[in-house]
C-alpha cells in the first residue's frame, strides 16, 4: 500500500488539552485531492472544547484547527480549479455525503454525516486531523480560494469565525444598507459581524456585558452605537429598533432583553453555544412575531462568497499571530477571553514540513 | 352628544372570571364603521387568561370574545365593501395605527398600538368590549367577509384559532404538497392546523402527550401519523423528518425532542404561550440551522385569505355550540381541556338585541 505524506502537527493526547508535537501521516493524495502546505491556522473556541473533551466526543490524539490558510503544493489529476502555488483555505469541514437533502440544496454544512476538519471521522473511518500541522490533504470541492488582496494570517479566521456570521447575515437579509444590526459579544465572531455589517452599509450596534470594549467597538471597529446589556434604561431606550441580532456569546445570558431590541418580525441568530439552555418565554417571540435561528458555520459556497466579499472590502480578522510553541499559552489566554480578537498560529514559520517542531 | 347603540353582553367583573349580564353602549357608528349583529362567538383560551387577570392587565368589566361571526345591520356612509345582510367576521383586534412599520407592511397584527377586540384600549381611550354581546361596531378595514359556504358557528373559531395557525403556515412555506408538518397539541389551534395541512396536501403528523387522541387525529381529522411525545423510541424513529412544526401547547413542555423532529433548516412556530420559559439549548438549533418563530394571530389580509381558503375547502372548526347562560360552565370545561375542539356561543340565540339576557 502506498504510504501517505509524513506530517507534523501539535496534538492533544488527553482531556488536559495540552498540545505537543505529533508525527502522523496524511492520506495518499487522491484524484480529486488538493495537497496544501499550511501557512496559518486560527484558534477557535471550538478547538478548546474539543481538546478538553468538553463535548464528550474527543478522539485522541487530536490535532485541532479548522481555520486553515495555506498554499497548494500538489493536486490530483482530477483537480481542475486549483493549482500549485495558489493560496487557499479550508474551514470547519472537509467533506460531506453530497446526496442528502442539505447537500443537494447547497447547505452541506448541515449534512448529517458532515466530516469535520478536526476530530471528525472520514468516510473511510479515519479520524481527521486539523490545521495545527504542516500539511493537509483535502478534496477539491471543500477547498476555497483566498483572494490575493488578503494577508493570509488575518484571513485564516474568516474560514470559521467569518463565515459563521456572514452566512446567516446573507440568509436572513441582514446585509442591506440602512438596516440595523445588533451584535452581541465582541470576540472572534462578534468583531467579524461588526466588520461585515459596516461593509454592507448597515447601522451596527454592539451589545456587551460591560463598558470595557466601548472605545474599540466605536473607534476601532466603526460600530455606530454601543449598549451595555445590564443597563436596563439604555436597553429600553433601544427597544424595537433592530432588524436583526447576531448573538455570539458562548456563556449563559438572558435573551429576552435582546429579543426586545428587535423590531416586529426581527431575526435573532444564535451563533454561540452556552452550555446551559437559553430561557425563552413564548410571549417574547409571539409578541411581534419574532424569530430565533441557530447557525452552524456556512456552506462552501457561502465561504467562497464571504472570502470574495472580504477581498473586495479588505476585511480580515484582527489577529495576534503566535508561534506553535506558544499554543498552550494561547489556549489558556483564549479561555479567559484575553485576545483581540483571534489567535492565529504561524504554522509555516514554526514547523519544518515533514520534520521536527 | 349622540348616544351610542345600547348593547347587552356578558362580562367578568373581577378575577373570579365569573361572567354575568352587562348592559353597556357601543360607540356611535362612524363614517367608516360597520355595525354587526353577533351571531356566534368562539371561546378562546386567551379569554380565560384575560377574565381571570392572569396576565395582570384586566380592565373590568370585561366582555370577552374575539372570534366573532355576525350579520351586517348597518354601515356608515364611507363603507364601500360591506352592506346590510352580509355575513362578516371580526377577530383578535379591531384597529391599529396604520402608520408604523408593521402596519405599512401589512402585518398590522404586530402594530405596537394594536387595539384588541376585548380588554383593549381604543384610540379614543375607551376600553373595548368583545363578542360575547349582541352587537359590535367595527371600522370596515378590520372586518372580514365570511364565505356563504361556511356555517357561521363552525366559522367563528377561524377568526382567531384558524388564522393563528394558517398565517405562519403561509409565511414559512408550510403549505406545499408533499411537505411534512408536525402539529403539537390537538386542541382549538391544533385541530385547525391539521385541517389546513391536509387541505394544502401535506403529510401531517400529530404529536401529543398521550395516546388518548390518536383515533380522532387519524380517523376523524385525517392526520397521517401520530406520535406520543413521551415515547422516546417513537420520537427517535421520526427524527429529522419534518419541514415544520406548529406548536400549539400552552402548558410547559420540552422543545428539544420537537426540534429533533425537524429536518435541517426546519421551522418551528410557537403559537401556544406556556407561562414558564421554554428551555432552548443553543446546540438544538445550531445543529441543523433550525429556526423558532413566535406567531401572534395574523393580519386582516391573512384572515380574509384564510376564510376564502376555508370556504373553498369546506374547512370549519369542530365546535360545541352552547347558549350564553352555559358560558361559565364552558369556561370551566375549557380550563380542563374538556371540549372538542372549541366552544362557540350561540349569541343571537341567547340574547335579545338591546334587551335582557
Amino acid at each position: 500500500m502506498e504510504q501517505g505524506k509524513a506530517a507534523l502537527g501539535w496534538a492533544a493526547r488527553d482531556a488536559s488539552g495540552h498540545l505537543s508535537p505529533y508525527n502522523f501521516s496524511r492520506r495518499v493524495q487522491k484524484d480529486d485531492d488538493v495537497t496544501i502546505k499550511v501557512l496559518f491556522c486560527g484558534i477557535c473556541h471550538t478547538d478548546l472544547h474539543i481538546i478538553k473533551n468538553e463535548w464528550g466526543n474527543a478522539l485522541y490524539p487530536i490535532v485541532p484547527g479548522h481555520e486553515v490558510v495555506g498554499v497548494v503544493t500538489d493536486v490530483g489529476p482530477g483537480v481542475k480549479n486549483f493549482k500549485a502555488g495558489e493560496t487557499v483555505g479550508v474551514g470547519y469541514f472537509l467533506d460531506s455525503c453530497r446526496t442528502c437533502d442539505s447537500c443537494s440544496k447547497g447547505h452541506e454544512n448541515y449534512c448529517p454525516t458532515l466530516v469535520l476538519t478536526s476530530n471528525g471521522v472520514d468516510y473511510d473511518g479515519a479520524t481527521t486531523q486539523g490545521g495545527f500541522s504542516d500539511v493537509v490533504v483535502v478534496n477539491q470541492d471543500y477547498v476555497v480560494r483566498v483572494p490575493d488582496t488578503l494577508p493570509p494570517d488575518g484571513a485564516a479566521p474568516l474560514l470559521c469565525a467569518g463565515v459563521t456570521v456572514y452566512s446567516p447575515m446573507m440568509q436572513y437579509g441582514l446585509n442591506a444598507p440602512g438596516k440595523h444590526l445588533g451584535v452581541v459579544g465582541l470576540g472572534g465572531l462578534g468583531h467579524m459581524a461588526v466588520k461585515f455589517g459596516k461593509a454592507f452599509g448597515m447601522k451596527v450596534t454592539v451589545i456587551s456585558s460591560s463598558l470595557r470594549k466601548r472605545e474599540e467597538a466605536l473607534d476601532r471597529l466603526g460600530a455606530d452605537d454601543f449598549l451595555v446589556s445590564s443597563d436596563a434604561e439604555q436597553m429600553k431606550a433601544a427597544a424595537g429598533a433592530m432588524d436583526g441580532i447576531i448573538d455570539t456569546v458562548s456563556a449563559g445570558h438572558p435573551i429576552v432583553p435582546l429579543l426586545e431590541l428587535l423590531r416586529p418580525m426581527g431575526q435573532m441568530v444564535v451563533c454561540g453555544a452556552p452550555s446551559e439552555p437559553l430561557q425563552l418565554p413564548a410571549y417574547a417571540v409571539i409578541t411581534g412575531g419574532k424569530r430565533i435561528a441557530g447557525n452552524g458555520v456556512g456552506s462552501v459556497r457561502d465561504c467562497q462568497a464571504m472570502l470574495d466579499f472580504a477581498g473586495e472590502h479588505g476585511i480580515t480578522a484582527d489577529v495576534e499571530v503566535v508561534k506553535m510553541d506558544y499554543v498552550n499559552t494561547a489556549v489558556e489566554r483564549l479561555e479567559r477571553n484575553d485576545v483581540r480578537y483571534r489567535f492565529v498560529i504561524d504554522v509555516a514559520g514554526s514547523l519544518q514540513q515533514g520534520g521536527a517542531a
